[in-house]
């Protein structure tokens, strides 16, 4: 019999974030297998390191930093691979996901390569987003509110017209996106309504007004934009 | 000394989708406080019934079913007293809110009420967005897709423009509006790329296609429409 695969969503980063479920899976689990960034450390690993145990049998999936996506693709392809050697030999998988599986996660890629061939669950995680509302202390949305999530790489007129028409706006993977961003908030005149939070929940986070953002913002950085204020809230 | 005030979100519903933190923090707690529709069980009570101990005090905020938003308020004004006279006495309080406290969530309205006076975390959950897609097998968004999260009670003529410039939707509080929501999505082209999730994560959950949704949604349920797919996920 073939072993069942789980794709774990870890939360933002602070291993206390992780749910029950994702605890008992890991600190349970056969083979564990993970992506990281060619040459560097896999967050999704570092967060759980804690409690992965020394049988565990550990996947490192390298994923090659290159603009052309046919690499990455091939090293998806591997690791589906080697993930399917274990569950071929009966042997439950669970791949580490940072934040959640499905919402921006690598884990899609695996899911979309395994999920027809094998059982398959995949246990939600906590995601950035409302981890950067929690520290950030700015309720996202209350009542009849729409949330709008704009990756930092979309292009300036676009990102524009939806932050323009949105009512509460998260804008992810900020990173070398900074300067566009601020140049459209200004142009909306939000720039004081939005916060800039980097690695929330993480010993190094930090939480600014826009105006004090780094100039280096890393990729794990997001900023916050809400316009109203339900009344009822004061 | 004042005691701490924290809202802690619990995730969908399934008590092990709880974070490690928010099990910390519930099991070893002086006093919980959490709101109940008035009549109603509270569902974050529920989902947390197993580790309150017998020796925590609980403080039910009793929110009544009014269209009129006064009512509701005043009774976020006097579960507000409630917790401040047990922070007044050096009582830490933490407040239980299903998903995630501010997301849609309740604890907003104490927050707005407390968090100037008193020392305050919040701590975040799951959302049932990122449940309802795990649990129906669909990826929210890769890379640089954007998502919009509509609420159902959205008047219909909005609702139409923001989905059909939309690249992945989920709509939330279904209930009553799954019609309205039909008619749009049918209009839209977009029924065969929609599917309904009801109570994510529970026993009593439920994952159909729109088309099988039944007429009776409840308030927890959700759809998800996925327009195109990432061609590199294949």
């Amino acid at each position: 019999m073939s072993g069942m695969l789980y794709g774990i969503g870890l939360g933002p980063g602070d291993p206390e974030l992780m749910t029950l479920k994702a605890y008992r899976l890991i600190s349970g689990a056969e083979v564990v297998a993970y992506p990281a960034l060619s040459g560097g450390e896999s967050f999704a690993r570092s967060i759980a390191a804690d409690i992965i145990s020394d049988d565990t049998i550990e996947v490192t999936i390298h994923i090659p930093m290159t603009v052309e996506r046919s690499p990455a693709q091939a090293a998806y392809d591997q690791g589906a691979a080697d993930i399917a050697g274990h569950l071929d030999a009966g042997r439950d998988v669970v791949v580490l996901c940072e934040g959640d599986p499905f919402f921006y996660g690598t884990f899609m890629y695996l899911f979309a390569r395994l999920a027809g061939k094998y059982e398959t669950e995949v246990v939600p995680g906590v995601t950035s987003v409302t981890a950067c509302a929690a520290v950030a202390g700015r309720p996202l949305t209350a009542r009849n509110e729409m949330l709008t999530i704009i990756p930092g790489p979309l292009d300036e007129d676009t990102m524009r017209v939806r932050i323009a028409e949105a009512e509460a706006v998260v804008i992810m993977k900020v990173g070398r996106h900074l300067e566009k961003i601020r140049k459209v908030l200004d142009a909306l005149g939000l720039t004081e309504n939005a916060v800039y939070v980097e690695r929330a929940s993480l010993q190094s986070q930090k939480v600014l007004p826009l105006e004090g953002a780094p100039c280096d913002a890393p990729y794990f950085s997001m900023i916050l934009v809400t316009k109203g204020q339900d009344p009822w809230l004061n």
